[in-house]
Formats: structure tokens, sequence, C-alpha cells
């Protein structure tokens, strides 16, 4: 166990038993990586689970010891007197499996075979991140999670969360998230996943000189997604780079064309390319009203209070898909709170630091 | 001159004296596949000029006699009887020079080196093709245009006719078209680029064996960009592929994934990704108002009667869009006219057989 600072810690768990997943497949042993922020009271209820997005990790605040430049994906809301008050709450962020920042993932290694997963590695679904969690908030001791949080697929794990283990969960809080893709989101995941496998470096999945390009593409794709038309507008515009006139060449012209590149170029040093084919697999997988037969099926246990906040200008997870939910919890007579919030962001907005989702967590926490 | 029918024929015209371009390049000898419908009156007056968008061609109606399923891409607007009547009208369609569909493109034999032009082929422009189908309306005598109409780029070239040559252009008809493509626009095309750029056999624009993975990406994005979300809703929702369940494997699951796959795939088959990259940045780069100095004194002098066509679902290329055009054309007091199509297609639907568009056209082409 690292102490990163007074009361944050980063840690592997490991679970030595396989899981079953909801494939039929099993998985294990399993290695979770996740971080804890603050101090678990003696009646072990003052946890909050913090669940990550696709490109997310379990460093969700603070900088690294190691590296004070790395500062945690949600900062601005974790820490001691912010909405998620590390003073008073027990904050955990766990790796999701299948990832590629400590937990077991596509490319860690198969003990049965010593070599990477690769293509191997079974197909996991947002259900079976969850069960992998429980396990940690088990040996963790955790008997009630106050909340349990999360952006776009970290909400859609907040939301088998509170359907999986109703009697564990005081709130749940999906941002910008989803009972299921639409199709056009699902499309989108699609023409990303077929970028890398038609990398000729993806070699069937089983690669030690990574699909570069491929991911490049696929998270350029994905990063047009997370943005607004009104954030590219304000961002960028039609402005050229570096250049007074086109260059009437096929280099590149635009800022939004560098910042694309920019984007795609950075991901592939910190990601792995099966990861993010398994982790967007489990995404197009995740339809609750398929899994449980209806939405209203899905959350008739849950004993959580909700609070379901989406963002006006998010084309990808939009607020129409959010209110679907709101509705069925309202018709199942569950306590929920929705809040849309006037973002100009897009998806994204819930990563970048605005009083409205700073207000709308930390004053419903207080009446959790 | 290949007669096809009646009063069609399918030809190619030769320009032997090089075309300065915007760029200041010179591209020459050029050769423009056409097709021509109905009869040229004594007057020459009676001529429409029809421009194809991005991956369209000269044929733009009735089938080929070599192969009758091969039905013109805008069949139910061109033809005896139909909204662009051929018994009345002398219609042209020429495929743009960049294209790879009979054109000058970069498929083309460079005839100084006796290889393709490959990369070497100059970027071209919208005012380019309009250029270059200046000179085949001159070979065929056309002394005025009753209607430019396009869709999409070909509603990009309607207006830089209306611009270039106001004395030839009695109306105009931009059909889910734009003056510019606003940065989401830009950046799907980027992304699409960077696809094909990437792909190892693109070999920096000379290959011999096309870079297919590439350009099928490419075509998949696009394809997103062209439905509706709502059209994708009915068409594909969340439907599974030929399954009950779902795979639990990288094959095929959604019914959304095999059409893109299958549009990808088939478009490989019959498009250069050389003429993809040089017609995707012709469009990148028309902007009326940077190059005109603004909209007014881009349209200042022009002597057209307009139809403005936009439709609802399109979010490639918006009415809101459109409407900055019209707005921009009733401060100069230009003769416009305005027609929001309520239909469910997104972008394509002006590809898409249906009344409001063709009604719409014909009465308009009534009274010009």
């Amino acid at each position: 166990m690292t102490q990163l600072s007074k009361t944050h810690y980063f840690t592997d768990f490991f679970l030595p038993n396989p899981l079953v997943l909801e494939s039929g497949q099993t998985l294990g042993p399993i290695t979770i990586a996740y971080e804890t922020y603050g101090t678990l009271n003696p009646q072990k209820n003052n946890a909050i689970l913090i669940c990550h997005a696709l490109s997310g990790d379990a460093h969700v605040a603070f900088g690294h010891e190691q590296n004070h430049e790395y500062i945690g994906w949600w900062d601005f809301m974790v820490g001691p007197g912010k909405p998620i008050d590390t003073n008073r709450y027990f904050v955990v962020c766990s790796n999701v499996i299948g990832g590629c920042k400590g937990s077991t993932g596509p490319s860690s290694i198969n003990p049965e075979t010593q070599q990477p997963y690769g293509a191997s590695f079974p197909v996991i679904t947002i259900g079976d991140m969850v069960h992998a969690q429980k396990k940690l908030l088990d040996y963790l001791g955790i008997v009630e999670l106050k909340m349990v949080i999360g952006g776009s697929m970290g909400g859609m794990q907040a939301l088998e969360w509170a359907i999986l283990y109703p009697d564990l969960i005081k709130s749940c809080v999906p941002v910008a998230s989803t009972t299921k893709l639409s199709p056009q989101a699902l499309a989108f995941d699609v023409v990303g996943q077929q970028a890398i496998m038609v990398d000729p470096k993806w070699q069937h999945g089983h690669y030690a000189d990574p699909p570069e390009k491929g991911l490049s593409i696929a998270r350029m794709i994905g990063h047009i997604t997370y943005l607004s038309d009104e954030a590219m507008h304000e961002k960028f515009g039609r402005k050229l780079q570096k250049k007074m006139d086109y260059g009437y060449d096929f280099s590149t012209d635009f800022q939004i064309e560098s910042y694309l590149k920019y984007q795609g170029d950075k991901f592939v040093n910190r990601f792995d390319a099966n990861s993010y084919l398994y982790i967007t697999k489990a995404i197009d997988y995740f339809d609750l009203g398929k899994k449980y037969g209806n939405l209203d099926k899905a959350f008739q246990n849950s004993k959580s209070k909700f609070l379901v906040i989406s963002i006006t200008t998010d084309w990808l997870y939009r607020p129409s898909e959010s209110k679907t939910l709101v509705h069925t919890l309202m018709r199942l007579n569950k306590p929920v709170t929705y809040a849309e919030l006037d973002l100009p962001f897009g998806h994204d907005g819930f990563l970048i630091e605005n009083d409205a989702i700073k207000d709308c967590v930390s004053s419903f926490l207080e009446n959790v």
C-alpha cells in the first residue's frame, strides 16, 4: 500500500478466486487497482464509491506523490471541503476490470500462459465491473455506500450498483449517463472499434507493437462526440493553424485538426487498444431494459435515493435519455431528483470544473 | 459519345489547355465525364446543371444500358414528367475534377509521368470544380442556365456558380448545403482523412494496392453523419444481427454495425481513396465568407433567384446554416425562397424520394 498523502492511499486488491462473468465465462485471479481518500468511520458507513468513465482510472483526486502534475480526473469534486468531502467521507475509486490502469485487463499477464491475455481476455460487462468492485468493498469492510456516483460509463456502473446491491446503496448519482446507448452513440463506438481492428498492428488482438494509429482514430472520433457543437465553435471555429491561409496540401490546416490529432497521439501513450475495445464493448452491451426485461423491473427493488444529472449540450448521452430514467423512477415512486445542467461543454462537461455540478452534488449529499 | 437512350448521352469532354487553380497551381489537360438528358433548344437557354455530392457522379438519372440496375442517384427528380423534366429541359451533370468517375482526378494518369497523379495531384477547390464545369458548358454552347442545383457539396457548387457567373444563372438551388462547414462537420472530415492517411497502404498517396481499410473507416464515419438520430432509431435501433443475444466477442453484434461495415466495404469498390481526400479537402476549404470577405460581398453581384432547401433533421449541414444564407440574400434584396423540409432522414434526405423535395423544386422551377 502506497500512502500518497495523509489520508490518500494507492494500492492493489488481489482476488484469488475467479469471477463468474455475465457471459458465463470466468476470469481470475483478478487484481483491482484502487485509491482511497479520507477515513472509514467505525460504523463503516461513510463510504462513497466513485466510478470512472471509459478512459479514466482510480486516481480521482489530488496529485500523485511521484508526479505532482498528474492531478486526479475529478479533483475539483473530491477533497477536503470539496463537494465530496474527504474530511467526512471515505472515498474509494477503483480501475475497472478490462482496463489498463492497474486492474486486470487484456494487457495483463494471463497466469496460465504467462503471456498477455490480448484478445483471449473474456468480454466483460458493466455488471461484471460492478461485481468485481463489490469484492473490493467487501474486503474493505464497507457495509453501506452513502453514495455511488459516476459520469458517463461511471454512471452506468452506479445504476448497476443500485440494482444489484439495493441494500448497500443509500444514494445513486448517474451523471451524463444513460440506461443504454442510442443507436448513434453505438455507431460511433462501432467505427472506433473497427478503426483499431483494421489496423494491421492489431494482429487479431495479440500484439507486441500496439495498433497506435487505429487507437488514435478511435480516440479522435470519441473526442468529437464528447464536445458540443457550441464548444467547438467557441474553442476552434474554423481557425487556421499557424497559417494565414490554406496550405493546399494534406498537412494540418485547421486548429480543430491539430487538436484532434494531438488528442489521438496523446491517448495512445496512456491507453491500451484492447482495453479500449473491451471497455467500449461493455458500454455497447449495457442495456438495463434488455437485461432486466424492462426499466421498471430493473429498478423495482432499488432502495436508493437518486440524483440524475444530465447536460443540456450533451448530444452523445442526451438529456432525453436521463429523463426516461427519471420517469421510470418516478413511476416506481423512488425518490429521485433530476438536474439538467445548462453547460456549453457537451458530454465531457462533467469533467470540467463548474459550480453547477459542484452545488448539485454537495446539496444532494447533504440530504442523503 | 455513348447514346444511352433516346435523349440520354454519356461522354467525355477534353480540355487541352491547363486550368489555373485557385491555389495558383495548374491542372491539365483535363477530361470531364458528363451526361446529358433531353434536348438543348435552339435558343440554348433551357439547360439545367445538376451538381453532385461527395460520392456522386455524372449519372444522375435513368439506368445505364450496360447495367440497368445502376439507376442514377437522383432518378426520382430527373426524367420525362419529373420535377426536372427532361422533356422540357436539357439536363447536364458532370463528374467533378478530383473525382474518380471519369473526370480527371488523382487516380488519372499524369501525362507528364505516365503514372497516376496520386498525391502529386494539386489540391482543388469547389471554385475550381465550377471553373472546369464552365468550360464544359461553353463547349456545349449553353448561354444560360435555367437552374443550377445540387445537394450537399453539389449545393456548394451551385452557390459558387451564382457568384462566379452571375449573368449565366437564372436560378440557384442549394439543397442541404452550407456556405462553410461547421467546426463539427470539419472535425468529422479530418478524422476520415486521417483514417485514410494512417492506413499503411496509403503510401503517402502513391499506392497500387489501395488503402481500403482506411477508406472504409472514413465512409463509416460519413454514414453516421448522413443519417439522423431519428432515422437510426427507426432503421436499426439496438437490434441485434441474426442473434438472440450478444455474441460476447468482437464479431458483429448489432444491425447498425453490420450496416456500417457493409457501407464501408461497398464504398471501397467504387471509390478512390485519394479522390475522397481531395474532394473532402475541397469541401473543408469551402468558405464563401472567407473567400469573398464576407457573405454580403460574396452574393452582392448575383442575379439569380434562389431556392434554399434544408432538412429539419440534418445535423451535419444544419438548417440554421441555410438560414444564415437566406438572411444574407434577403439583406441584399435578392429573390429568395426558403424551404425547410420536415423529413426524418437526416442529411441524406435529399437522396431519398419524397414529395416534399419534388414539389418544392418543380413549383419553384415553374416560376423561374
